[in-house]
C-alpha cells in the first residue's frame, strides 16, 4: 500500500493528540459554567473505553478508543479515535477507490466527534478527519454546526474560520468543500438542511502527503480554536422550557440524518463496525412531535 | 392490471372500516384509565389529517389519512390509511414483483399502525396490512409486539392469536410467517430482536382473491381483538422512574430499526412518500444511553 509505516504512525499520533487537546479543553469549559440550570452539578469529565475490532473472520483488525463525557455543559459528547485495517467485502470494494485492485485490503485511522449540549443556545457540532489507505491513499473529513436557533455572529465566525483554514492550503478548497457540506448535510425527506453546514472533504491526495496531512491537521486545530469560543459565548445564558423542547425536536432531525443518510454510520452498521462507537453520535434525549 | 375495480374498492373500504373500529376501541380504552400517573388528564381522542400524494412529476397520485392520538394511555398512536398509485422509477421497478413488465405502474392500499404507550408495562405494538397491484397482485402485512419487560402471558396470547388466525386460512402460514417476523424484526447491528416478533407476510396470492382478502381481513380483526386485551391488562399499574427510563432506551432501538432497516420507511423516504405519515411511527420521546 502506498504509504510508509512512518506516515501511518504520524497520522495516528496526531489523531490521538488532537483527541487529548479537545478533551482537555472541553473539561476546562465544564468547570467554567455559572448561573444556569445545571451549574450546581459537578463538572463533567471524560471516561475512556477501548474496543477491539472483531477478528473472528480474519477480515478485521485494529480498534479504537471512545471518550465520552456526560457533563453539565456538554449533555453528551463523544470523541472516537480508531485505527482499523482488514479486507472489504467484494461488493464494498467496488465502491471504495483503490480497494478493488488491492484485494479489498484497507487501513484507516481517524477521529470523530459529536457534541450534544445542555443549553439550546449552544449549537451542537460534528467534526471528523481520517486517513485511508487502499491501493490509493487519501484524507477526508469535515465539520458542521447544528444550531437550534441560528445566530448570525456564530454562523459568520464558523464559516469564516473554515474559509481561512482552507485558504491557508489551497485557494480552491473552500468553495468546493463548503458546497460539498451544503449538499451532504441535507435531510432529503424533510427538504431541510441539517444545520448551517461547514466543510466536507474526501479523496484528498495532491501527491504531497505532508501537505495533505498539514491540511487535515489544520482542520483539527481550527475546530479546537473555534468551537470552544461558541460554547463559552452562550453557555451561561438561561433557557426556557419551550427552547428545550425545540432542541429535543431538532435532535430528532439529527437522528434521522445519521441513521438514514450518514455514510459513516450506515457504512459502519452494515459492515460490522463497533456499534457502540458508531452510535455514540446519537443524542441522549430526543422528541418527535 | 389484474384486479377489477370492485376488488380495489372492497380492500380500501375494509382498511377504512378497520381504522374506524380500532380508533373507536382505543378511544374507549383512554376513558377507562384509573389510578396511574396520567389518570387525571383528559382521555385522548384521535385527530385526522388528510394528505395528497405529490403529483408534480405525474408519477404520483392518491393520498391518505393519518389518525393520531396523544392520550393518557396511548402516549402516541398513529393509524395511517392510504391508497396510492403511479409509476415506480426504473431502478425501483426491478425490485418489485411485476412492476418491470408493467412500465412501473402500481396501485397500493393499506393500513399501518404504531402505538407507543405511556406505561412501560404496556407493550408497544405495530400492525400493517396492504394490497398491492402491478402486473401481479398480492397482499402483505404483519404485526409485532415490542414489550419493554417481557410478560409470559402476553407473549403466549400474542403468538397464540396469530397462530389461530393463520391456521384458520392455511396450515402452512403460521410457521412461515412467524419465522419471517423473527428474521425481519431483528436489529442486526445490535444483534438483538426488536421485540418478541409476531407475523410478517408478503406476496400472498393463492389464485383466489377472496380467500386471500379474507386472510388479510382476519389479521386486522385478530389485532383488534388481541391488543386491547393486553393494554387493559397492564394500563392501570403504576411504574417507576427506572422503568420509564428503560422504556425510553428501548424506544431508541425502535427508532434504529425503523430508520435503518424498515422497508416501508426507507422505501417511503427514498421514493418521495409523505414524510409526516411515514415518520408518524417514531416515538414521542426517546433516550440513548
Amino acid at each position: 500500500m502506498p504509504t510508509d509505516q512512518n506516515q501511518r504512525e504520524k497520522a495516528q499520533k496526531w489523531f490521538r493528540e488532537l483527541r487529548d487537546q479537545i478533551c482537555a479543553e472541553f473539561e476546562k469549559i465544564e468547570m467554567e459554567l455559572s448561573g444556569t440550570e445545571f451549574s450546581d452539578d459537578p463538572a463533567g469529565i471524560f471516561t475512556q473505553k477501548a474496543w477491539d475490532r472483531d477478528t473472528d473472520d480474519g477480515a478485521h483488525g485494529g480498534g479504537g478508543v471512545m471518550s465520552v463525557m456526560k457533563g453539565r455543559v456538554f449533555e453528551k459528547v463523544g470523541v472516537n479515535i480508531s485505527t482499523v485495517h482488514g479486507k472489504f467485502s467484494d461488493e464494498f470494494s467496488k465502491k471504495i477507490p483503490g480497494a478493488d485492485d488491492n484485494n479489498g485490503q484497507f487501513w484507516a485511522a481517524g477521529i470523530s466527534l459529536v457534541a450534544h449540549m445542555r443549553s439550546p443556545h449552544v449549537p451542537p457540532v460534528h467534526m471528523n478527519t481520517r486517513m485511508i489507505v487502499t491501493s490509493k491513499q487519501w484524507f477526508g473529513g469535515g465539520a458542521d454546526l447544528n444550531p437550534i436557533f441560528e445566530n448570525d455572529q456564530d454562523s459568520a465566525e464558523f464559516h469564516g474560520a473554515w474559509k481561512a483554514c482552507c485558504d491557508r492550503h489551497d485557494p480552491e478548497y473552500y468553495s468546493k468543500f463548503k458546497g460539498w457540506a451544503d449538499e451532504y448535510f441535507f435531510i432529503k425527506h424533510r427538504n431541510e438542511a441539517r444545520g448551517i453546514g461547514g466543510i466536507f472533504y474526501d479523496n484528498i491526495n495532491s501527491g504531497d502527503w505532508d501537505s495533505d496531512f498539514d491540511f487535515t491537521k489544520d482542520v483539527g486545530k481550527t475546530f479546537l480554536d473555534l468551537y470552544p469560543t461558541l460554547v463559552r459565548r452562550h453557555m451561561n445564558k438561561a433557557w426556557t422550557k419551550e427552547e428545550r423542547e425545540a432542541q429535543l425536536i431538532k435532535r430528532g432531525r439529527y437522528v434521522e440524518f445519521n441513521l438514514v443518510y450518514d455514510r459513516g454510520t450506515t457504512f459502519g452498521l452494515k459492515t460490522g463496525g463497533n456499534t457502540e462507537a458508531i452510535l455514540m453520535s446519537l443524542p441522549p434525549e430526543v422528541k418527535w412531535a
